[in-house]
């Protein structure tokens, strides 16, 4: 069993934003030279998510407003009690678990084995920091 | 290390329905004869998912009414922006993030290491298409 | 490649908490001896959860109530058909697939490869029963 690890740097303007990051662990992929496997793709961090959709502007908008409705931006201590600490990112942590933290792949003949329209996305819920994203490949 | 893959393919009638694929995920782990191990089994599309649940009729009911309160359907493109593509299914793609993409079960002894009432299901949200899950096993 | 599997039985008071077990993971991953490779951590029950969030006593106060709101205790058969078998834990279905069944963790030399905040949590839905995660670690 061969693995390999590499770790995203990433650094998101606005508080919200989705980034295609399929490229990049595509890359991480070709370097490991692993040809079948599974490759884990998580966030790091845990005010942001990894998760597996389509690449289209009008989809990652309504993402944004449906977020917002279900796990408001709110600074104030009385919505989330997690602000009480000097945070105001509670938000940032519900809208998190509903995109989730990680994806796990399917390698195959040295690709990651996808249907037609699966791209990897970097969903940042608390952004203007500097943030990391964690590929782990297992396999041969 | 061994793996094994293989590719579902379901059409589903009806916009949302929920298939128990626990069979198929059982037979495709008898014919890989890995005896310990992971087992990844995902949808190839992003408007449905691969969840884990209880197999029972009036619960599933209440997962189709509780998602279409979370994220109704609705063809326009003011709801949703990506129904501008020519698409009517946004909703779908908002079903899906809620009840996942994805699962990874423990393989121990030839066999999927469940809990009493773990079963796997397919989740459509845009169906009357045909549609596939894949299964990726590796271990020895 | 080696694997290793261990069952932590959990029994919470009260309907729905949040238990930090990242200590018994890891201890799983040092009893395991694996150095490189994945690390699968789920609920066996399928009205509770494991995710990965922050150890912080107002967030997950944020979280319950949240969840209620989301999808509220209510042991009647009219809002969860689920609760027509006998149950009354249709609301706890639901909030588990919110806060998901599973987590996979990279292991790097021998650790869980952790961002600074990550730990990983029980999400108890439908407490007072005994309960049991599973740890599974595929590796070397």
């Amino acid at each position: 069993m061969r693995s390999f690890r590499k770790a995203l740097s990433l650094q998101v303007k606005g508080r919200m934003a989705f980034v295609n990051i399929t490229p990049q662990v595509e890359a991480a992929l070709r370097e490991s030279r692993i040809q079948e496997g599974l490759c884990l793709v998580n966030s790091m961090h845990i005010t942001s998510s990894v998760f597996i959709n389509d690449d289209e502007p009008g989809l990652h908008e309504d993402y944004a407003r449906w977020l917002e409705q279900l796990a408001p931006y709110d600074p104030s201590p009385e919505r989330y009690h997690h602000n009480r600490t000097g945070e105001d990112n509670g938000d940032a942590h519900h809208k998190r678990q509903v995109m989730g933290r990680e994806v796990v792949v399917a390698v195959t003949g040295g690709n990651l084995d996808f249907g037609p329209w699966e791209q990897i996305f970097y969903g940042e819920f608390d952004g203007n920091r500097a943030k990391r994203v964690l590929i782990k490949i297992v396999g041969e």
